[in-house]
This record gives C-alpha cells, structure tokens and sequence, in this order.
C-alpha cells in the first residue's frame, strides 16, 4: 500500500456566475448559453499555448467547497445509496471535480467558455485539450444512469 | 490569487503489465486486449458498489515516475512544441493523468480492466463512472491533433 500524499498546486482560478453549490446545473454539457472564465495564475500561462485550436478541455478542479467525504451516497437523480465511484458527488475522496468545457476564447491568461458547472472561486489544477478520438467511447453501459434516459428525467 | 496546497491520499494502485513509460502505447482506447487490475484500498472499497453496472470509468491518477514539470513540450505525435494544457504529457504541473478504461470486472476491492495505458505502480486518485450522455461530445475541434487524424498518423 502506497500512502505517501501527493501535493497539488492550483494553476487558477473559475470566475462563475454560480456562488453557490446549490445554483450549479447537474451536467454541464445541458448548459451551453451560460459563460464563465478560468484565469491561469501567470506563472502556468505560456502552457495555454494551442490550447484555442481546440473546441473543448477537460478541466480537473477541487470541489473546495466540499468538507465531507462520503463512500456511499445518493446522486441528484435518485434517492438510492450508491457507491461513490459510480457517481460524481463532490463529496469523496480527495473531492476532485471533471468538467468539459466548451472554450470560446483564449485571450493572455483568462480563457472564455461555456457549458459552466463549476461554482465561483473553484481552484483549478489541470487542463487537458478534449479529443473526441481519444476521448469518446460509443457502446456503453451507464449503470444505474441508465434508467433516467430511458425514463426521459435527463 | 489561491495558491493553498491541496492534499490528496491515494485510494488505490495499479497493478499492469507495463513496468516503464516507455511500454505504454499512446492511448489506451486501441489497446484493447492488454489487461490489468486496480487494487482499491480496503478503506475505500465500499465506494466500489454499483461501478461494476458502468462498462467505463475514468481514472484519475498520479504520474508518479515524472520529475520533471513544463509549460512548452512536444507531444508523441509530432516535434513541434505546443503547450502542456493542449498535450497529454506526464510531465505537467501536478502530474495528474486521466485514462478511460473499460471494465471488465470487479472482485471485492479489485477492478479487472482491459484499455491500459497506465504504468505499474501507478497510484490512483479518483475513479468516476463514464457516462457518454454527458461525456461524449460530437462536434469538436481538435487542434493540432486533426492533421494526424487526416493523415492516417492516428
């Protein structure tokens, strides 16, 4: 067993119109006319670099908000335990948050995009360029998700 | 400016055939016969139930055997430099890794999965469920990358 911590470094930080956990819509990708920013603290901005030829990042983050730790517990689609590795609750372990935003702009340090689920103040720790080669799968089962889509509650 | 450290505790390992970066094919979506398993630390197992309904998950991980950190690098597919946070290297503020895989199986706190492009010993941070309603996207731009793509690189 390896539990030797990792220390991480924000990179930035999310300008969102959300402040509160609360005001924040379950998926991102339902959410394309609300704007925000990541301004990437200047020492991390030469690593922005191309990153505006892409159409969408995937953004890691810390849910800082978050003080608890849960191993089970219920999604916001339904009143049913579940473990926490098959949802996505802030409240877990290490509270790391994954977001794919649709960038409209990179201007010097700030980059401008849409599809926001992140609250305001969000501590940003890395950025990766979204490839739909690499990054989208097809025949895919989604567990107890699953149900809602067929029910037609998402 | 919040630079406060975040701390974070490896919920699990990787166990894989791959002992060195060196072996590791560039993405692990057209590796799909390779196997290999992630030991889930007994303290965060129950965090397991449900994931084995999830035919993928997202793994979130440490680049342990990187030292080094850049903000300009060139990527596997081409010499030219582009930025870290339109590339995929290890060598990035953080060193935060992210792999789709495909689950096989899970046993009590051990997760079979084909799709490897993970190294041995790779301490593991998070584990979300993939849910391609909300982590597909279709139309997208994929800068630098494309051309690879229309040359048949990739």
């Amino acid at each position: 067993m390896n539990t030797t911590p990792i220390i991480i470094q924000p990179i930035g930080i999310v300008h969102s119109p959300y402040k509160l956990p609360k005001d924040v819509p379950i998926q991102s990708k339902f959410n394309t006319t609300v704007q925000a920013t990541i301004e990437i603290y200047p020492q991390y901005a030469q690593g922005l670099k191309d990153l505006d030829e892409f159409s969408h990042a995937i953004v890691l983050f810390h849910f800082h908000q978050s003080q608890k730790e849960t191993l089970l517990s219920r999604p916001y689609l339904e009143d049913v335990n579940h473990g926490v590795f098959s949802i996505r609750t802030p409240h877990r372990p290490n509270h790391i948050g994954l977001s794919i935003i649709s960038i409209q702009s990179i201007q010097d340090n700030i980059i401008h995009f849409n599809d926001v689920d992140m609250i305001d103040k969000t501590p940003v720790i890395d950025i990766k360029p979204y490839i739909s080669h690499f990054d989208n799968r097809e025949q895919t089962k989604s567990g107890w998700v699953e149900k809602h889509f067929n029910k037609g509650t998402i």
